[in-house]
């Protein structure tokens, strides 16, 4: 069982079950977005969470094997997102990146934050003039090193 | 005076005086990330921050014309950045940009975060095992019409 | 059944039934734009006109759910189209686009035009020269918020 | 004089001048579209229309030679546009070229809607729910020649 | 059966019948560029070439019914041909390109020769050093539309 | 002087004296193609017509130097084109190349056409349906070796 | 059977029966590298030829057919190879192809080596610092037509 | 003086005293190709030919110790060319690429032809059919090591 | 069987019987990265590691023979990575490639790091502060030869 | 004074004094990778060995400030290096990539290694058969985040 094929079990059973990600996070004990994700293939689970969504899911001990695989993170993504949800965040890019980089500079000093000491929330903020989006990045502060 | 030429002049006169994008943001009376976006040349200035600013900066009243033209935004951008802290962000939309897209759509239904209805803010979160960056976009959710 | 699979139903169905796009619109009760861009994969249906859309090419059950899923819209698009009549469109965007951008400016103020809240027409206009093909795009004009 | 030393000279005297699009369209007794794509280097103008838009720009002889230079239309565009203004047409294309494709081609057979023969005009649409931008292309229909 | 699948058809009947592009031009009464453009899937026929093809060919009314079917045109053709014969009209665009639009515009004025209303011949010219291929190419010419 | 100056120097000159191209070439000597190549500085000129160019443009020995140099031919040119006039040509390549390549197989044998042993021609045509461009392209079969 | 699958039955054969290159082109009577291009589906065989290298090879006559037909040569090669011995080649164009052409046109005037009237030699030269690879290409030189 | 600024001093002097590149590779004590190299900027020379070259051109001091320094070779070459003689080169490697991987492998086992510790030759073979012109490329063979 | 095949077949005995790479390149008598990659089909290996590797995982005679095939190097690789881990090595090449340069050549001379004559290791470093990844890259230096 | 600015004047000061990039880390009291890197405008200096460094090269306090700004790090570099030292480590990554991965992950777990908590150190391994260059790379193990 490869990740794609993983990835599509857990489609089909999430459908026949009429699931939501958030029922199988909560299965997992962890975050709507880390789960997910482990989901579509592009993080792993360790071995408890992942029998538990197998669990949930129906699906047997190679999928939890298979959820224990690391993954080739990314690769399978377009260089540039034409779908428009992902895209207005290749947009934020382009019109905000040298803002987060002054602002991040002017806080912390020289460095970055990290995307893999990372975590990130999705959230819907109810608003009488149209519900929002809120996404929350969370990395660590990683300096860059002098030597 | 163009766009870039603004800038140029900006980070003279802020670097001269010695001033932080909170403190212009301040006298703009707007955040941090859209002044700076601002100044930046990727977002215009309505007259009266733009005035405030310009004080601030001792910039003369072309200056604060020009923060009122509208922008070219997002094009001097490259398609995809090398510099390492925005290339954090372009690798999270390439792991992560499906499970956004999943998440969203199963919390609102099909439709995307606007990129134009829009506000980001950047903070610095103490954390004892190393400072975090915390990115927050806030978007208004844009249900695709059907006609 | 996967969109591309519905779509290839849709088709093998339509040219069986020889049916037009303007009679599947109108057994759902859309839009020709809306229905053709639904069958071709780029946008979803509600179950009501999902299931006539169903009824008419005596397609099954597996139809109509698939016809509700969202879609990864415009991901299987060419970066740049070559076939002519969607090329032309591409040609159009490179030589009016700035202009667009300018007139649009100076109507609405800064902003867009959403591609979202957004509805096309197509339709034929008799013309004696030849006939004339019209498209009228109509889009909500989305102001840029400053915070 | 160079296509865009004649565009820096309308830009410097519409703003001087505090002009519109519009005014300036009127002066040339063509439309708006037309009229700023040839004072932004992408059409060009004939001499009657060019001593007009000249005359009230209090620009010299020179520029009317230049508006009638033809011109290397679209060569200074990029390949795909950053812009949002202009992306969300890009991703009109992306998302319903095929439909567009099908819906002409049921309407008037095999062929393409000119982009030579063609005009296109750009209207505000007042709405209470928020005001609409349309976008009207009207081209030519071209069947494709047999031979 | 799709265009590719009537290609494959083509192709093997017009090897085990030992026939050429010629012949097959000639029983549909078009000529040889518009017939073989056709068998390639790159152009439709209406039903009486078709069908004629077909009946040389031995193919089955899917076979006419495919031929009839609209083009994606060029959207299989790579960004730029590597294959030299077809590589060699890729340079005459790169050295040639802007001399054929100096001395179109000279002879007729601002505009494009259609590549729809458009046709093509393709010739052997016998010739003492070597004979010659000759590529006649003739479209009609579209003024840009003034409005 | 490098070409570039040259082809700078040869249009003002050219429109200061109100010349075409055919009376250019007429002075080379030369066809039109041949001509407007060189002086758009993708072919060289050897001294003789060099020299007749110069003096009907008024030039000095410079030019002629500078018109005897060999070129750095297509390299200027974009991978593909965006101006509509030349992409109409891009597009014949994407529509017609595999036919263009059937056909000279099938007359020729395994080889192509030069682009070197090459002539062009750019003739109109008069049409009463509207005028015809001609492009006329030979060049000489070379086949290719086996050793 | 197309041309990929006639090298997969060619490198079969070869390993099961252990030939080498050199064997097979000594039964076809051509050069190693001729015929090692057309085994490697990118040049064609003439009937004689392709029957000695089918019989050493124990292939049929299906497969001297398919040796004979013309290629699409070069259309399955990566732009720009990645392979390192191949990527060395290109590294020489980088940075020796304008003194090639600089040198060709000094000992030849304006043109071109021909790659179709053209042969390649591939020797292992012995030499006690390491022996070395030297590949000879010969084209014909194609001098640049003006008329 | 910059590698850049030199070349257009080497070029100026070469014309002005019309030399050709065997003169001065002559003067070098070097080949033609590594001299001819040098002066567009892609090699380094020693302090003696330098010093020779510099002698012959009557360039200064600045000359020699500019011909002195390392290079970032090939780093302004196209990625793939569009001039036509160093386009051939690349056609040969997109055509014959692997059939000389494949002779290289045969004769040597795993490993590449250098191009570092690599000469090459152009000659001119005379032909009765038409001159030839032949490069030589010689590198030393290195041996993939294993460890 | 092919390279890929094998790294299948490797892959899935790897973890049928939980072994390491480290065990795998131990059985090999081979450095673990030489190993490794030649199981991702990246090197070849020899008659003797070859049949040691085989006989650990239970692969018969013919994956022997695949081991021993020469690879396509390369081929397979994104041009640039999206996978983080890979990633990371691409940024130090852009913001670190001119610094190796500079100090190879003041070290060296002019010349490169050898690819080919060439080891690397890969190691875990403890450290208090967080374990380490230290990668070492030994290659030939190669002198750029002067002829 | 720019970054680019900075590292002209440092290179024109370095090689008017004849002085090494060793002997600058010396002043820095810094590795040579880092204080050359530095000065190739890819990482900032601190005040006090940026006050060094100006004090042996005799720049001014301006370049000292300009040492402190923050890098637009890596976005200067071309996506693929042509020039082959550089090269040679992009080579690297095609072939050894997933090797790497493999093995850090073996090693450590899933995550990666640091290019921000990073140091790389060149070095020259004296050997009989050629000396060799060393570069070794030391980045903290980051874990990927659950949560």
């Amino acid at each position: 069982m490869t990740k794609p094929e993983l990835t599509q079990a857990i489609l089909a059973a999430k459908a026949a079950k009429q699931l939501t990600w958030a029922t199988i996070a909560q299965a997992a004990g962890l975050s709507e977005v880390y789960t997910t994700s482990a989901c579509l293939g592009e993080n792993a689970l360790a071995e408890e969470p992942a029998s538990k969504v197998a669990a949930l899911l129906d699906l047997g001990p190679e999928a939890v094997r298979c959820f224990g695989e690391w993954c080739n993170k990314g690769e399978a993504a377009p260089s540039v997102p034409k779908e428009p949800l992902q895209y207005r965040l290749q947009e934020v890019i382009y019109i905000y990146g040298p803002t987060i980089k002054a602002l991040v500079e002017e806080k912390f000093g020289a460095g970055i934050m990290s995307a893999i000491d990372f975590t990130m929330d999705i959230d819907k903020v109810p608003d009488p003039k149209g519900d929002r989006v809120r996404i929350t990045m969370n990395g660590k502060f990683l300096v860059y090193k002098t030597w």
